[in-house]
């Protein structure tokens, strides 16, 4: 298991073991390379009336895998932060009939790079990521968001 | 019990029946006036692991919230839809650290009367809500979104 491997496990446990809808939706972190972040979560605790993924589990999946892709980037560097969600903007594009499968990136390749710098200097920043539910002919949900960091302790 | 009051009560039974998300949430329905509704959740299950609101249970609870009003308001019309959210934009203003209570209204107060003609002569249509997470001094969450209605069999 390599260094990316064993960050991105112990996040999963951690994010399972303290939020209980994470738990709940049976959410695994399913690949990290640095630039990008992959979660999925069954259907069936994530179903709606419909009988297709529920819009809220899909949001929540999507800003999971964009919180965790900072996260795990920002550990990697040495940097203890808290960060959270500031904006985000979902669309709905299609249906999703199966399991969710959520990929985040960061919006700019040079963009953690850019934030781990206004850490050092200003203790906070912020970094933009774009996230999607894989779709069959395009993203299925497409969420932007814009996260805010903070070094513990400022 | 009056025939707000009776079809809320019915709606939060079908929500909690049929995804899975809402009632790990232990989502209840509080108010229905026809122009607002009222969702409310406690923070036990909806936890995150800074110990304040998971921004997941916010946009599920304001989504729903959203997607409740019209429900039930194109229910009051006699009207059988389908109800999706086809967008929608979340500000994080400020977090939450107890009960998370959402309050749902139209952006336009003539907003159903439009979309039930819409439906009636082309059999779908839109309409925007604005939902809240109610906060200290300002909404703590903001949702605006556009939800699409289809009459069922069109």
């Amino acid at each position: 298991m390599n260094a990316n491997d064993s960050a991105a496990t112990a996040l999963e446990s951690h994010i399972r073991g303290t939020i209980p809808l994470a738990d709940a939706m049976d959410l695994k972190l399913r690949r990290y390379t640095g630039d990008l972040l992959e979660m999925t979560a069954p259907l069936a605790p994530n179903v709606n009336d419909k009988g297709c993924a529920f819009g809220g589990s899909m949001a929540s999946l999507l800003t999971l895998a964009g919180w965790g892709l900072i996260e795990l980037g920002l550990r990697a560097e040495g940097q203890d932060c808290d960060i959270y969600v500031g904006n985000s903007e979902l669309r709905y594009q299609e249906p999703v009939w199966g399991e969710l499968r959520g990929i985040a990136r960061f919006v700019e390749s040079d963009a953690l790079a850019r934030l781990a710098h206004a850490l050092r200097s200003r203790g906070k920043g912020h970094i933009d990521v774009v996230c999607e539910i894989v779709g069959k002919q395009r993203p299925a949900t497409l969420l932007t968001a814009r996260f805010f960091a903070r070094l513990r302790g400022k």
